[in-house]
């Protein structure tokens, strides 16, 4: 039994993609909140550390794994069967730096459109560094879609890892309403469509707790799926 | 036989991971320079696309590798017998941890100490955000440690991909100076000795381009090793 430890799921990408890996792979766990807003974080966290972020795993054997890539290869190594990469040696190494470099890049969409999983935004204003941010973004999916001939679900075809790490990057497009090309679009709709996604959006839209930057002034429609 | 796309010796801390990765487990391997300096940057990666950064890596069957987590873990997928993750699964867990925070975090030491394999700064005033980098580090390889009991020469025992990752953030503190444990400077001592880094450095000091910011002002003594 895997143990995840999240911080909140309406705002938490991160802890969103912790989760994703362990329910989408069918793998048994079990989730332990953080007090990301109740002040209590630092304690939470103690027997983690030195783990001091969510989402941070520990695996059966009591193994403490404080970094999400980190967590990826161990899940995937720990699970050879369940398909958490591409089976495809190219697609595997392709998907490797898709996920790596979305963890490192992408900073302006990040900082510019935190996820969130409430609304859709309207009227949000992309300034040049996000959109080369998107313009990258399409490079990279289409470069992923050439090892299955573009047949999805996933990036690489079946469901992988690669679509773990994007899953809150096609929150940001929809609830954001970014511009994107229609294949993109229908991409992140499928990401967001998929059954688990739906349930840890149901949970996480019972936080009350609200960071975000309403002063905006932007109204909203509602989510898409 | 790999391909090796760098960019500078004596300043790119990617590069040289890059290399040592290759290096170090003796996988044989080819590089070639990439016009950071010159202006052809852009023209020499256009085959590589969509990778757009140094390193990157081609394997023997042409599947370019853009980032250098990614690499590391197809290198040590196509090469299970050479060593690259150390082989206890607690601490390869734990290794994967280390190596993905060194490549996500550290923005205070990175920023502000840039590496540079030509001199020891004397004199450098180690800001509030830097210290606070140099206590994690501190913490994380004192973690790594427990799981060898402290035998080096690596943080895992055998030198790994950990080691790797951290050689260049060896560089920055002894290159700057920078105040660390009598443990952790031997440590940095020893990495900064190992026979492949001593080339490594004979070659980068070939380099004419220097773009330090000498307006520093601080004098210099000699490398140590």
């Amino acid at each position: 039994m895997y143990e995840l430890f999240i911080g909140d799921r309406l705002f938490s990408s991160w802890s969103m993609r912790g989760w994703l890996m362990l329910r989408k792979f069918d793998l048994p766990h079990q989730v332990h909140m953080i007090g990301l807003y109740s002040g209590t974080m630092a304690a939470d966290m103690e027997p983690l550390a030195p783990a001091k972020l969510v989402p941070t795993l520990r695996t059966s054997a009591g193994v403490v794994v404080g970094e999400s890539l980190a967590m990826a290869e161990t899940l995937a190594e720990e699970n050879p069967d369940a398909g958490l990469w591409p089976t495809d040696p190219a697609a595997r190494a392709t998907a490797r730096w898709l996920c790596a470099e979305m963890v490192g890049g992408f900073s302006a969409l990040r900082g510019e459109c935190p996820m969130q999983l409430r609304h859709v935004w309207q009227g949000f204003s992309v300034s040049d560094a996000v959109q080369k941010d998107l313009d990258r973004l399409a490079t990279l999916w289409a470069h992923a879609r050439r090892f299955s001939d573009g047949k999805g679900p996933g990036l690489f075809g079946s469901y992988s890892l690669a679509d773990v790490f994007y899953t809150p990057v096609a929150a940001r497009i929809i609830g954001y309403g970014l511009p994107v090309s229609d294949e993109d679009r229908a991409y992140c709709l499928t990401l967001l469509s998929d059954p688990a996604v739906k349930d840890w959006r149901a949970e996480a839209l019972k936080t009350t707790y609200d960071p975000m930057p309403y002063d905006l002034a932007l109204t909203h429609v509602s989510w898409p799926v």
